[in-house]
């Protein structure tokens, strides 16, 4: 049986922890889906195609990642593309008390699902997509927080 | 002087971690009010009759237990009822920091109230009101989140 | 059924905080018993003599509170004494998870006991016994941590 | 080169709780700037004006306190402004988090800038300006919350 | 290249919390070495034979989990046997901090090292090696805490 | 009146992340005194003489620094020494909850004391000298944890 994790997230925009902790999963599974939440009554900033093609961009060389679009409950979703796995990285403490509860409430609704963490590196602890975005919002520099596609999409 | 503790929330809805806590703490008062906060700038996902009749339901035969809606702050309707005990659950340690402020500011307003809490049972510790109306609105099985009077309604 | 509860611990010394956690959970319970845990392997600074004495002291007029002590387990003590609660004080997030972890393991052992969580005041947040014991033996003032008996019996 | 501190906030209003840790900070500047921050998208409870003349009012007589208003990110200000320290109490772990954060980001954003923390005093623990507006707005009494001037401006 | 995992502790004695955690990482890895630190300035209370076989036992019939042991840094150890990956298991948010430390350290000294956390179950959350020594000390009832090979051999 | 923080602690050895806290609070103060203190019941790895030449040489070009030892209480020590302030970098939440307690015992013994906290930096979070002295002990490279006077010493 194949081995499939699911990514899931905003990635509004995707940020370096993102990309740190995806590239150090590759080698656990044979497929990581990178699943982007369309979350109707959430307001993103940055468009659903964007979002998807910045991630592809930055995985094009990568067989292992690919990137996906879904509605609803995440484990629906996983059972829907037969992920056992759900990939997360932890930042802080109180990412684990809310990551925590997400993956007990997943595993009571789909027993055979795991949650797979993975610690972020320390240089990217503070980056969450919500501080780019502020960032950004308000004219900083945010090439040390996101891929260089997105800072090039950004400065055009 | 009767022991009366208030139990204030929305529940919206009551869950099996809510009733949990209320069951175990029938034993220490003689009258425990579960306090349902009608706070008008919150959009609720139930109607408060039915979050009341669903509490009324679940503790029908146990008279220690009662149900009532309130407006304002909760020391100023604990001192209109008489509870001296607000009572409440603790999940987890970011829980525990959100409701020592919240205990701490009410003896600050009402110095002779106490509160109390009890543990969840760690089945419960992922199962708030809000993961359960998000699994509700996206179709999931709620029906080990929340008591049978709940389930049977939200599935006629 | 009487409600018994158990406040179990090392008490050396007895602490301001604990004597406020105490004297606000009497009107809970129809007795409340201190009981000084006797622990061969960890070293005492004061004598389980003069540590029952304080606490006695302390509670002098107050019939609800009555010390003991005890060996082996909490739970095995709590069966013995006919204590279905135990009673706690929590001070900060830390305190809280290792409270949970020590409340759930009890009720594993014990489903029919229940631990019953006081705030500790702020005032006392910082205050512990080991504290205490730090600050007496480095010759400083800890009027304002412990009760006056056991000021008193130390600036002897 | 002249110590200048930016305390940066909402001050939506002034707790005791902010001047407990600004007038412990005053020996440790030259100049402290409360710097209001603007935030368009978040609607506030007192007009920029009273929140401004508050903070003036508490600090009258003490000229390294001063006040502005800002719009934009706080290292940009900070660099406007010269500042090279960004003061901070601190009350619970949540908040430490939080602020590890946002300071690391600053960090960051502007290397030469660094946050200095104070620890808010344990009565003031649990105040903070969502409280005393959620507490005023239910006509509680915040008179052990707030400065005597917001006081006496919110009982006219 | 064999994905190895290395999952490193004590296990005096191995809990039903450590055998869900290497039961659900089993698809993850190639092999999995449980690896016994032998920490000569630690008192175990189990003998580092028995340690072993009760693993041993637990899992007989899975060829991907074997036990080692070692001394020195894990690290070191990761290096002789090959091993990218450390196993861990995740219990509260105070677990996390001591874990997320340790893991930053060992990736200072050996970078190609990656963590890899699994929840624990809710049921074992309160469940260590060390409150289950201090229950079996005090003649408590382990059998819901440890592998049933842990409590034959300590009840003959 | 000259403004003198005390920067107490072991460093058993001194790290990086000491230093680095060290160098930013320099511009803050007019006198930091690192105090070694003096714990009769815990074994120290290195001993007092090279603990204070270790730090002596890090800030031989420093005036501000100097570096004295201590028994006793930190409070009485600062009144010794004039000093006002106590400094100390902050790591984690554990970290924080610890500091906040001492640091409030502290201004229960000495109310004109202030404890002023910066964060260490993100790459030097997880370096604690508990750690350096584990990796030293172990065989392991501790030069991008301590101070380059450090590594040469220990590796003569």
């Amino acid at each position: 049986m194949k081995k499939i994790a699911l990514f899931p997230g905003s990635f509004d925009p995707i940020t370096l922890g993102h990309v740190s902790v995806l590239k150090r999963a590759i080698p656990l599974f044979d497929k990581i889906i990178v699943a982007i939440g369309i979350n109707s009554s959430k307001q993103q900033m940055f468009s659903l195609e964007q979002r998807t093609n910045w991630i592809r961009s930055v995985f094009a060389g990568e067989p292992v990642v690919e990137v996906q679009t879904y509605n609803g409950l995440t484990v629906d979703f996983c059972k829907k593309v037969e992920a056992r796995y759900i990939l997360r990285g932890l930042r802080t403490a109180a990412d684990f008390e809310f990551e925590r509860g997400i993956g007990q409430v997943n595993r009571m609704l789909y027993p055979d699902l795991d949650t797979v963490f993975l610690l972020t590196e320390p240089k990217f602890t503070p980056v969450s997509s919500s501080i780019v975005r502020d960032v950004y919002r308000n004219g900083g520099d945010i090439s040390s927080m996101v891929p260089q596609v997105v800072v090039d999409a950004l400065s055009e």
